[in-house]
């Protein structure tokens, strides 16, 4: 069983996953060479070297998907029903790592990716962020589900078919926690939601704006922790990723298809991380939180300093990595 | 002038490093190969190529050095005098990045690593770490200095002689805010400093201990965030970093040698970093803040998970990390 453990002095929690745990030895030299479809447990064909499917889109049972969920096959939480315990061990503070760990795999295709594949099925995926995100609301042990996607080696991903995962943890994640208090700060000096302000300011000044799409923002952010980080926000507000109307998911799904086609375009096919912060599963539908989706390009690597401080060090401003996105044009065949 | 920005939501300081802007075409991909000491800034015979020294070690003005300091040729942060000035852009708030970057040239020996230079020479380099912390003090507009290490490309330095980095900043950063909080309501709970407990209690069940020197521990910590994390402490409270007398920088300075040696046999030089954790300069001497040394083996990657909440995902139990580490003889040549 995965292991929760928290920092005795900051409110840091740790997941020790056991399922995973490695010797020295298993710490080899990355590989960076493309392994290729040949041995991709992704693949079609190869559905049974997955744990069983939770949800498919498009298509029969046994024939031809387009968005597949399974279980992580090495989870970092467990799924296994009853209570979650916490314990102590003399100072320190633990609890069982109850959660889920999903995969979401968005495609047959290997070498697919968001910004080539067509808008409509990059709305198929959203649309399984969705529906996962919706189911797990059920389970009461669960806090919070965090989705997200590493793409590339440099970015963490250990298997280069393209996928996101997902991730529900049964405490409030600190970042998420730390949103909360400051856009609920901030909503009590104000009376208005952060990023409503933040998505009126960028339109308004537009020198950090990337792209914009019926109901949907794309901004560089001002105090931008990347190169070419991008914020995808909803321009009305919205406190839940999952309320979203199939209308929505297709203006959004155009909005991120050519966003990401656009950083291929400048750093072809760069690495990069990208979260939902949506808010929190038993949250009603506060005033004061607005998802987002945070999209981080891997172009340099943290270090020493942001490690031991929480500061980051950017090299490109905000407003010039706008006007790069804005300048570079679409891929061909974006729709 | 480099520009210090908040996060309007969460209290997240970026230095945007004009000195540094990039282009989309100045991400190149990664030079991962040797590039020896041909062209290198910091070996012996080039030191006209660095701003000018602040602070030598061993040796003549113009003659062999062991440490030398120089402030970094591209500042994250400037040392210009003056005030520190604020301004607001609409919601959004920002600073001058009124500070230092220095570098510490840790050897005049292109190759050498901490787990190689006799525990002496390591000495000096932390002699160096004091001189600068104690000279920085008397800046009135410095809130905190970071001292931190690169090692190794996957670690983010991105010049390979051996050397370690200073960061002076206007502000207090967010983690050590975090550090300072969690330490001092700790402190009220209990009327005893966390770090003297961690120590404490590490001591008395061992599973977690790497390494003891006189007055110094090497632990695993409880919540490790990375595989193999190890952090140094003074056995007894000490807040300041700078308040090192000679015989403790020698016996830190034998067990700083051993542990990365021991690192360097179980990893082949791998790639790490490391962030001293003092108490800020303008704090007297606090009773709940104890100095430590993060030391952070870059064996995985950061990826969305962990950039979305704040988590950490870890595959190796801190047991087994300090039982390998327990387990691996020093190097050949220890002193």
């Amino acid at each position: 069983m995965p292991e929760l453990r928290k920092d005795p002095v900051v409110e840091r929690w740790v997941i020790i996953a056991t399922e995973r745990a490695r010797r020295p030895m298993d710490f080899a030299p990355e590989v960076t060479t493309r392994r290729g479809p040949e041995v991709c447990p992704f693949c079609p064909g190869r559905e049974e070297r997955t744990p069983p499917e939770i949800y498919r889109s498009g298509g029969s049972e046994d024939g031809p998907w387009t968005v597949r969920v399974v279980p992580n096959k090495f989870p970092a939480l467990h799924g296994d029903p009853g209570e979650v315990h916490g314990t102590g061990e003399g100072i320190y503070d633990r609890m069982d790592g109850v959660g889920a760990h999903e995969v979401i795999v968005e495609s047959p295709d290997h070498f697919a990716g968001l910004g080539t594949l067509p808008a409509a099925h990059v709305g198929e995926i959203l649309g399984a962020y969705r529906e996962r995100l919706q189911a797990l609301r059920k389970d009461p042990r669960l806090e919070y589900v965090l989705i997200f996607k590493n793409h590339g080696v440099q970015a963490g991903a250990s298997l280069e078919h393209p996928h996101s995962q997902l991730i529900a943890t049964p405490i409030l994640p600190e970042l998420v926690a730390e949103e909360l208090e400051g856009a609920l700060h901030y909503f009590r000096m104000k009376e208005r939601c952060v990023w409503c302000d933040i998505v009126r300011q960028e339109r308004r000044t537009g020198t950090r704006l990337v792209l914009e799409e019926e109901g949907f923002v794309a901004v560089a952010p001002y105090a931008s922790r990347f190169p070419y980080e991008t914020w995808i926000l909803p321009t009305t507000h919205r406190s839940h990723f999952e309320s979203l109307q199939a209308d929505e998911v297709d203006a959004l799904a155009r909005l991120l298809r050519e966003l990401v086609a656009r950083l291929d375009r400048l750093f072809v096919d760069p690495p990069y991380n990208f979260a939902l912060h949506t808010a929190p599963l038993k949250a009603a539908d506060p005033e004061h939180f607005h998802w987002h989706l945070e999209l981080m390009p891997k172009l340099t690597r943290l270090a020493g300093f942001e490690l031991g401080t929480g500061f980051f060090i950017n090299p490109t401003p905000p407003e010039d990595a706008a006007r790069f996105l804005r300048r570079a044009e679409a891929a061909p065949g974006a729709t």
